[in-house]
């Protein structure tokens, strides 16, 4: 701080921020202290908050982990799905940590779910007392290569998504890969996409290892020794892109490819549509746009849209709506302080930046992707 | 970042916080540029939180103010007072914020008003979109030489002060001091208590300004030459504390002189009782125990009880109720993670921190208050 006292005081400072992520084996097994390994143990307290869904397999074990530890600990469960990620949700945690007092720097919360859970008990945890630590345990795909891994917090606000939450940091994010074994394909095929996302937009490689082993790894819920690989690979990247930019100073980011238009038909369609699922109509649309202007070559858009079909993920091309569309971009604009900055595929495994979309252009790309599809279908039945 | 793929990825980042204070003359002068000089003026827009007092007395040229420089300006109001800082005060800000949609980083929200208005208004930018900027504009003392000069936001919530809200630097803090003038006298002795804090705690040249030109500023509002010599002293002051310090990674604070017993007093009398008056409750009772512990000298003790006499400050001290204290400090014990770290002074201008006060001890001090005031009151009686 320099002090030019009576006029003028200038404050600068940093904050540091630390964290890790581990690869786990059994998170609940009793020998573990993976779970406690952050904060005090011995006459230790815990508040954690865990999915319904994964308290429904794993509650017991869950209860029994802490009693095993002796910690004294007040498990409360949450909804998952995008209808629970709400301000009551919110303030309903608020309200259960306010009435289980825990220290505030050395007994975390712990947060055992989806991106739903971790994003809604993030901002709580961020929010109580002006911020006391947390530990992430996703539980669903999407949370573990993206949700999860970041420094984002939110809830859904005033008919937006994500309008209210903030940048904190967990302390730790434990990664278990065997909760996946209880996904719905759905929910397996939904945070796929977010991988498909990272590879199309800056790892060749890792496009390479979805279309040879993708589709294998996706039938064992990433239990195999590939899926191992690719959930690594997926982690990796994304924190390469995220550290040096964990506030987003810089707007102009590479995991924003898919979330540009995708926004718009998440907010229309709620709960019909989940996030990854909106996130790769964003994927097509957007290869599409880049694909029009050339920025793309045609083998590599063929490449794309092929891996998006060998995969499965069937996306319903009939939600593609050009006029929400060009909404969603107007407001990513504002989001993005005033510049469209939409990430578009060069090549696979490539970034460019455009800040010129124009409505036809979606519109015309909406088109192009049903008549491909289209034609597809003509193939088939013409064999 | 470091990365070991397959089991363990570290992330070490940081984050720059740069903000500054500048003395204004006349920050409402449509020839001064301070309000807009923080982002974007052409094509800009603003939105602008006032406090109802202040608006009662300035509406009509904050007004004319965004109209001259032409910028689009949303301007609502909120009520001052404790009885203001809730959830719904909060919300309302986001509601009317959405509805007015702003950049994300060139067109900070303004907020004008008392450490209320402020901690409530930054909390709504911190937490909308995860965040964008803020200026604030301080109109009360108690905003004006604290709440407004750290990053620290909230509200209260569960009955509870302050229990949620982040810490979140303001972009700019613009101090003009003749927006002290409308203040009311109780509000101006308010925010003069926080003054005397840092003088006892840390500043023996501020305390000795207080004693020689205290109360003949108090008496003009601040608004004469030493008056401003006092401000600029307990701002410098204040920001040396809370500069290399600003998340709080150091439990062990000076500026909490005062707020350990003060919570607890805070929350039972509501509005009756402000901020600053229940600050200096526990001033005089840290100062009793200090005194009983010979930490403090008796000549110490004796001018800090003198300028509090001299400045007209008269606390309530039918207030003190040892119990409420006690567990106010135990409160703060889970705040402080587990040890009381109270500051207590050493002498006029040095700071001790403790962790073993004894319920009786609280209890005997404030036994000590009212025996010296009886005494005090005596010794005039008997003149
Ligand atoms: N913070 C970020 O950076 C970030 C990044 C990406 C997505 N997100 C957010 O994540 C949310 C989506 O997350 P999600 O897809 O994990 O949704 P989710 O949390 O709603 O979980 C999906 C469903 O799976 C259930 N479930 C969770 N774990 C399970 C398990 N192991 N076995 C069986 N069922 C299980 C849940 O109860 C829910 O019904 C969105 O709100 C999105 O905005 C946040
Ligand atoms: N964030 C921090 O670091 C920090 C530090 C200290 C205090 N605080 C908070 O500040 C709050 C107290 O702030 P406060 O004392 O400013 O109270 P306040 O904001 O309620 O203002 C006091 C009263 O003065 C009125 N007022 C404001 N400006 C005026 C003006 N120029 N002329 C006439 N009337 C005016 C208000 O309407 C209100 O009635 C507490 O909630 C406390 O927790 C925060």
């Amino acid at each position: 701080m320099s002090t030019a006292p009576g006029t003028h005081w200038q404050v600068s400072a940093t904050r540091r921020i630390e964290y890790d992520l581990l690869n786990v084996a059994d998170v609940f097994d009793p020998r573990s202290d993976a779970l406690l390994s952050m904060g005090r143990v011995q006459d230790g307290r815990r508040f954690v908050v865990v999915d319904a869904c994964v308290h429904a397999h794993h509650g017991a074990r869950i209860c029994a982990y802490f009693a095993q530890h002796r910690v004294d600990a007040r498990i409360i469960t949450l909804p998952g799905g995008e209808g629970g990620k709400t301000l009551e949700a919110w303030l309903s945690v608020l309200r259960e940590l306010d009435g289980f007092p825990i220290h505030r720097r050395d007994e975390p919360v712990i947060a055992i779910g989806g991106g739903v859970l971790t994003d809604v008990v993030g901002y709580a945890a961020a929010s109580y007392r002006r911020g006391v630590p947390h530990i992430k345990v996703p539980t669903t795909l999407m949370g573990y290569v993206d949700a999860a891994v970041g420094i984002k917090t939110g809830i859904n606000f005033n008919g937006h998504k994500n309008r209210l939450g903030n940048f904190e940091p967990p302390r730790r994010v434990l990664l278990d890969r065997s909760l996946l074994r209880t996904l719905s394909p759905r929910h397996l095929r939904n945070g796929l996409c977010e991988i498909v996302k990272l590879a199309v937009i800056r790892d060749a490689a890792l496009f390479r290892l979805l279309e040879q082993h993708g589709a294998a790894s996706l039938a064992t819920a990433f239990q195999d020794a590939r899926g191992g690989d690719i959930l690594d690979r997926a982690i990796g990247g994304m924190l390469e892109e995220l550290a040096p930019n964990l506030h987003e100073e810089e707007l102009a980011r590479k995991v924003d490819f898919g979330h540009t238009f995708s926004y718009g038909l998440e907010t229309r369609h709620g709960d019909d549509l989940l996030h990854g699922e909106a996130v790769l109509l964003d994927i097509l649309v957007s290869t599409a746009i880049a694909r029009r202007r050339s920025l793309l070559g045609a083998a590599a858009a063929e490449r794309i849209f092929a891996v998006v079909d060998h995969l499965g993920l069937a996306p319903d091309l009939a939600l593609l709506d050009a006029e929400l569309m060009w909404q969603s971009l107007l407001d990513r604009v504002e989001h993005r302080n005033g510049l469209q900055r939409v990430p578009l595929p060069a090549a696979v495994g490539e970034c460019t930046f455009v800040n010129d979309i124009a409505r036809a252009e979606i519109e015309a790309s909406i088109q192009t992707l049903h008549d491909r599809t289209t034609t597809d279908h003509d193939r088939i039945a013409e064999r």
